[in-house]
């Protein structure tokens, strides 16, 4: 059985959710933009599945909820279509330095659109320095874009602070929330986001459906064109059964999110404790304490993080060296660079996610294993130092 | 039970395909950029999809299947992508007067950002006038965008002739085949088509995912930015059980397409005949031969559509007045005013649509029921002229 440790990457659907789903796609399969029962159903159903989502947030009835078909989409309606909306207002936009290589593409396709991007960089443990922010705001700021947490390396951002700052000065705050939907419990009347970004599979519903989140009366120029569905912003037939999964899969987290974040979050440091204490010249990246529930990352001297997890996969646990959205390249990781590494440093890191189906077995089984293949690799390695080859050459292990 | 007669809105999900992608929700739902084995299965399976979408489309391995969240994003990567990636070149847009309103909404979209569209009239019948197209044509005209056939009222559009015409004037030629979907069979090998917009749904796939079909060489600029997946031509994470369900429900398509158009238009013929010869000043819309073997969209004179579907939801029977695309407007269909009707005639219409689960009895009903439904509206309606009601009256039924 295969020990799946990479759950920022992909989710399983909770079975709760297909469950849910099953009618719609057989029976209760109607366009809501149609006349007859079916139709008038699927209408009924979208805006149920609005309300959740809105429960979700803890978002007031006038705020909007635009379904999309994932993060990505919803990132791109939220920077595209802020920018080009509010071009005449400024043509400034700030993100994080270490953002999701969604919204830094984003950004970077901005500027080709004649917007100015500012990127605010973060402390050692990747958390924004919210003095620099301040800083960086001039009066053609139209928007800031800062995550509520680090996809990779779990740093919890401070987008409460944020989100005050970006409205002290008539700034629109969108986040993208996806790294810490599982973990995070987002409440838009105590916090004042302006657009929140949602998937669905990350809060185990389907893939290939998301969300945007809109306060009330901020409206967006739309990145796709077509039907006019979504309030003009987003067109395209409805994801019927892709938008009750995500329905369900929120109604489960909702409930569920205290009691998971208290367990995964003793896996996470049970994993943490043993094998920075196991393992020399072993660290852990991002906030020791400010930290997402689920994230473990580590990173380890003289060898590679690709080499970890193929010696990983060849004992069927399944885990990543950064981001999965962009884990095919050979670039170290720009969160770490953003942190202060070396480029040999951010190279040797290695993300355990943890999730849903996780067993504490499996964890064990984790830390049982990892020292070896540490050590299999420095002893091949020729970055490691006399002394640690020493070192593992006296210990018969 | 509900007769549901308005599959070009909204088809349910085969069983078949539903089966496919069960595995997919909860145990096969790695990320194919992820480096581990469910990763690397996930890898598998989305290239086992993609040439499944090509052996559909009898596409050649060099060719690309773009895989979207459906036909409109597919319908907005082909205008857009193709625009802005080959405005040096020209920028002339040509599409039909009759297209769906994702390309009509695109097309004046471009315009705004500088681009010229014509708009190809069509005949009484609703085909594109292939002299009208040529005469068109200019030196700067990059793309030309005409759907296999019309969605609403179901003709059949010369589209080898227009490949020929695109290919002969060194033209960008992209199809809307959705509504065609499951009843024409496309082979690029004979049809030189350049773009093809394909959508899961319409071929009893899920929703939510759909592709764009490019053949060899050509290359689009992105709408959705990020991560880069899709060959750069479309970020997000893929919608893996999706995909697989959209591969499941092409396969199916491709062996059954032939004896199930046999068997819906035997159906549809039936119910033609049928409605024409019992209800007077009743008529077909769109070509009596060259259509859909699915599409039967009649009108009748005096009366309303939006009635018309009214008095058959209260008969369990779901129809449509046209495009459910755009049917929550009042204003008439603009394909049936292109095809030369006036205003009052296009409100008189109603659109049947076949499908896989249609059975006869279920025809029959309609056939039963339609002629009382008419007969009702147009003895309430002040339009109906006084012979009419007299003939009505006459009759006890």
């Amino acid at each position: 059985m295969e020990i799946y440790l990479d759950y920022q990457s992909a989710k399983p659907v909770d079975p709760r959710v297909i469950e849910e789903m099953m009618p719609y796609f057989t029976d209760k399969f109607g366009n809501p933009a149609s006349l007859h029962n079916v139709g008038d159903h699927a209408t009924e159903v979208l805006n149920h599945s609005r309300k959740q989502i809105k429960d979700f947030l803890n978002a007031s009835e006038d705020s909007k909820i635009v379904f999309t078909s994932g993060a990505t989409e919803s990132n791109n309606l939220a920077l595209i279509g802020t920018a080009r909306r509010y071009k005449n207002k400024g043509n400034h936009i700030i993100i994080s330095e270490i953002e999701h290589i969604s919204i830094r593409n984003l950004a970077k396709y901005l500027e080709r659109e004649g917007f100015k991007v500012s990127k605010v960089p973060v402390d050692q443990f990747g958390v924004t320095k919210l003095d620099k922010l301040k800083n960086l705001i001039t009066e053609n700021t139209i928007l800031i874009s800062i995550s509520t947490a680090s996809n990779e390396i779990g740093s919890i951002q401070p987008y409460e602070e944020i989100s005050r700052i970006a409205k002290e000065n008539n700034i629109i705050f969108h986040t993208d929330a996806v790294a810490s939907e599982s973990a995070l419990s987002i409440n838009v009347e105590e916090t004042p986001f302006d657009l929140i970004t949602l998937s669905s599979n990350d809060i185990y519903g389907p893939k290939g459906v998301g969300a945007l989140y809109l306060r009330k009366g901020l409206r967006l120029n739309p990145v796709l064109i077509g039907g006019g569905q979504e309030f003009g912003m987003r067109s395209g037939s409805h994801n019927l059964h892709g938008i009750v999964g995500f329905e369900k899969a929120a109604e489960i987290m909702e409930r569920e999110m205290n009691s998971e974040n208290k367990r995964l979050s003793e896996y996470r440091d049970l994993l943490i404790k043993e094998i920075i204490e196991t393992i020399p010249k072993s660290y852990l990246n991002g906030h020791p304490t400010k930290r997402l529930a689920h994230n473990a990352h580590f990173r380890f001297d003289y060898i590679e993080g690709e080499s970890l997890i193929l010696d990983l996969k060849e004992n069927n646990i399944a885990a990543a060296t950064g981001s999965a959205c962009s884990s095919k390249t050979l670039e170290p990781s720009h969160t770490l660079i953003s942190c202060g590494l070396l480029h040999e440093e951010a190279h040797g890191s290695l993300l355990f996610t943890l999730g849903r189906f996780t067993q504490k077995e499996e964890i064990n089984k984790v830390i049982e294993i990892l020292p070896g293949i540490v050590k299999r690799l420095r002893l091949l390695s020729p970055l490691t130092p006399p002394e640690i080859l020493k070192k593992y050459n006296e210990v018969k292990n």
